[in-house]
């Protein structure tokens, strides 16, 4: 695995070709024009109104073609397999894997297999971070989701009286594509940080509320600190309309009404603890949002004008879609406004807070299209199908359902809960079929304050280790690979590999 | 031991008078006329003349007074232990301990001595629980050093230019008397938080500053940003002149050079990560002091004008000291004002900055004659003598020197090279003896954030099951007893004691 700080560009071209298949229309397939979409395939089959279908093109083109490269992975290396006894097996096992998955083998393993076997697990580990790294790569630097175009976007929350939209989705994989798809937000103009049911750290959030609101008082940055605009916190809580009582949010027991609340009074807690720590009407905006992770429909617990919100009041944009389904755009556009209002408990809120609570139910709609286009409606994989764990800080690159299980933490000690839910949930997916489980131990760092690489560097080591120790028959057995990655957020470029379990010194603890 | 929440005031009065003394007595002891004190026994004994006699002779009352309550423990434990075989032994035991301790002994612990035996190592660390408790509490609430009385230290700091005062000593327990001993400094006025090494955590002080900057411009305090004053950010690495190879700073290897390099990069790459993230000129002022651990004179590394500093530059307050002890008061400090200047690598500081240098190196000549006059010049104790094990976040109220040994953290997992040195110190301390390591697990938290102090509670037990869990053997052995504290800032109240592995019905791990 290639372990250069910035990877070369031409690198990035990491999806390979179907054989034959000449390179502009591998450049226009990665565009959206994706044969077999559901959109273009049927240009003429029935959408909302309000529904974008190139963006669902596009975005479903991408969704295609980075899990595609995952889950080529296994058929490859069955292929591979078989070829052992060939007398240029490795020869043959590298034009395969560079056809096929767009990258070489580790050579060393493949020479080795005459005598000591070919060890699968290890060449899957491999091209698991392999296929991660040139997918974030992509990411970080081609932007191909435009999600850093986000000027008009924070122009709009501004007109909408807000200078700060900072959203906690639940940690789960199925809503790792919430920002991207489920909202249709560019991920530029959007604070994400998961949480597992939801429930955010309001320490951690004041800190951030008091550095956002510092910029505007010293570099009148997003404006100044006079505009009266203000700081948005959303929380996304998720349930299961197909399978409510075994698919809800495992940290909530999979129960709907205690998601919700549990996520309100999160919410109502930071804005407290913003209230009460500073002075001269310090507060915040407060939004709740629900995703049911079969369909991804959202439903918005709608404020009045007070601020306050009711569990059991929401605009639900599956019912929207189907109330305004036959009515011309902007004939639609203007019966969600309505909607929105009438939904708020007592007195609708504000006209900013309105026009973005419709924005958001309009963006959706694309994507309830999204789904029943391509899924008839619900997903298949309503359980976990994730394909690698993500472990650490940072995966702004990870804006895709159901691909990266995520526990979001600084050390083994205090996310003990969710790395066993994730070892438990992988154990299920992979070790069942002799796969072992691919872990990116990841963590951010701010190029801009010196030594910060360096602290990443160990922070990496130190998780890594401390993984090891917690899931010592895993590791012991070959069952958990790691791979350590860092990455400079001021420099604005890809990842940096520090280290994996697969190098031949090894890392961590073995 | 009491959980109750707040400790009636009563309880306060702790420290237990010697047999027969009268309460009226006791209190003046608590105020300082400690009778056989350096300072009052001979008030003719020579000391510098700006040295601040009756502050000696107050902080040398604390110190004995907080250090003997729990250098009583064992002699009295002994005592109780010879009267097992006696009938009346309960109520003997009973009355030695209220009498030289000023508490009681758990009664069921006495009560089954006579079948289970007595468990000296329980009542041991019980005892030490107990005095913590009741000194903590009588630091935060009586605030015995006078230590809250800030205002106009911070008025003289503001006129010198700084509008905040943020000190990193090392952690090692013989610099916890940094603050209010060796610099005489209202503790009230300063942000102290300890580092193995004095290697700061960079990130967290850029948060802190910017939660500093964003009060002056939101709430004026503790002056307007746009008043021409700078947050000052200080380290204070340590040395030993009397065994420099051996009780230096652990850290560093006892390698001053080292210790006061590694900490003037700490500092620059703060001042770099402040000046690279924010624009506008923003900036911080550094100061770089060095501790000679044996006789607490202190050096600082005085700046230049352009606020560079010489790692072989400084002024000594010990040498200050014997230039200047033959003057008269005002020529003194004249003089002190003058040997700061020309300490500087080229070209002194502002004025403001020699003022506040100079201050320091005054207040320190105090500290020198303190240590000559109690101790001969030179600490007995120039090696460990914690009396017990501080793990966490905290500890406002311990200001004294070699009661505590320190590891600053948020997980085991992050601190545990600071808590295995801790467990080796205690070992040879304690255990070699027969008797446990104490240890105070203690997180504070801000009681205007809903669901802090119960996600402190959950911090502790966190802690404490994994740190039973490191220190698996010791911890089964019932060598390793625990206390778990935590404390609301925000109300300016004591200790809640939340927990302790002394209860029956066990915490944590066992």
């Amino acid at each position: 695995m290639s372990s250069r700080r910035h990877s070369h560009r031409a690198s990035l071209i990491w999806a390979a070709a179907p054989q034959g298949e000449p390179r502009h229309a591998r450049r226009a397939r990665a565009n959206g024009a994706a044969v077999g979409s559901g959109f273009d395939a049927e240009p003429s089959g029935r959408t909302h109104p309000l529904t974008d279908r190139s963006a669902n093109a596009r975005l479903h083109a991408y969704d295609q073609r980075v899990k595609g490269a995952f889950d080529r992975i296994v058929p490859v290396l069955k292929r591979i397999a078989q070829l052992r006894c060939a007398p240029d097996f490795v020869a043959q096992a590298q034009v395969i894997a560079e056809t096929e998955l767009g990258f070489r083998m580790p050579e060393d393993r493949l020479e080795e297999a005459w005598i000591a076997g070919l060890d699968l697990r290890t060449l899957f580990a491999w091209s698991v971070f392999e296929t991660y790294r040139r997918m974030a790569d992509e990411f970080l630097i081609e932007d191909p989701l435009g999600g850093r175009e986000s000027s008009s976007f924070e122009a709009f929350l501004q007109e909408c009286g807000f200078h700060m939209l900072d959203v906690t989705p639940c940690a789960d994989g199925r809503l790792a594509h919430a920002i991207s798809y489920v909202l249709r937000l560019p991920f530029g103009a959007v604070r994400r940080k998961s949480y597992a049911g939801g429930l955010f750290d309001v320490e951690d959030a004041v800190t951030k509320w008091v550095e956002i609101e510092y910029r505007r008082f010293r570099e009148g940055r997003p404006n100044t600190a006079d505009a009266p605009t203000r700081y948005l916190k959303a929380v996304i809580y998720h349930f299961s309309s197909h399978d409510p009582a075994q698919q809800g949010c495992a940290a909530h027991g999979s129960d709907d009404a205690r998601a919700a609340r549990a996520a309100l009074e999160r919410l109502l807690a930071f804005r407290q603890a913003i209230e009460n720590s500073f002075c001269c009407g310090a507060s915040v905006a407060l939004l709740l949002i629900g995703l049911d992770t079969d369909t991804d429909a959202i439903r918005i617990h709608v404020p009045n004008a007070a601020g306050e919100v009711a569990l059991d009041r929401s605009v639900d944009a599956a019912r929207v879609y189907d109330m305004t389904c036959d009515l011309a755009p902007d004939a639609a556009r203007a019966r969600v406004l309505e909607l929105v209002r009438d939904a708020a408990p007592d007195g609708a809120p504000d006209a900013g807070k309105t026009q973005l609570i419709a924005r958001l139910i309009e963006n959706n709609l694309s994507q309830i299209d999204f789904v029943r286009a391509l899924h008839g409606g619900r997903y298949g994989d309503h359980g976990h199908a994730e394909r690698f764990m993500g472990v650490g800080v940072g995966f702004d690159e990870i804006q895709l359902r159901n691909l990266t299980y995520f526990a979001y933490l600084d050390t083994v000690e205090e996310g003990a809960a969710d790395l066993d839910v994730g070892c438990m949930i992988f154990s299920g997916l992979n070790v069942s079929r002799g796969l072992p489980i691919p872990v990116v131990i990841r963590f951010d760092y701010r190029g801009a304050v010196p030594g910060a690489r360096e602290r990443a560097i160990l922070h990496c080591q130190r998780l890594d280790r401390a993984l090891v120790e917690r899931f010592e028959r895993q590791a012991s057995a070959g069952h958990l690979h790691r791979l350590l990655a860092v990455r400079d957020t001021d420099a604005g470029t890809g990842l940096e590999i520090v280290g994996s379990s697969l190098q031949r010194d090894g890392i961590g603890g073995r």
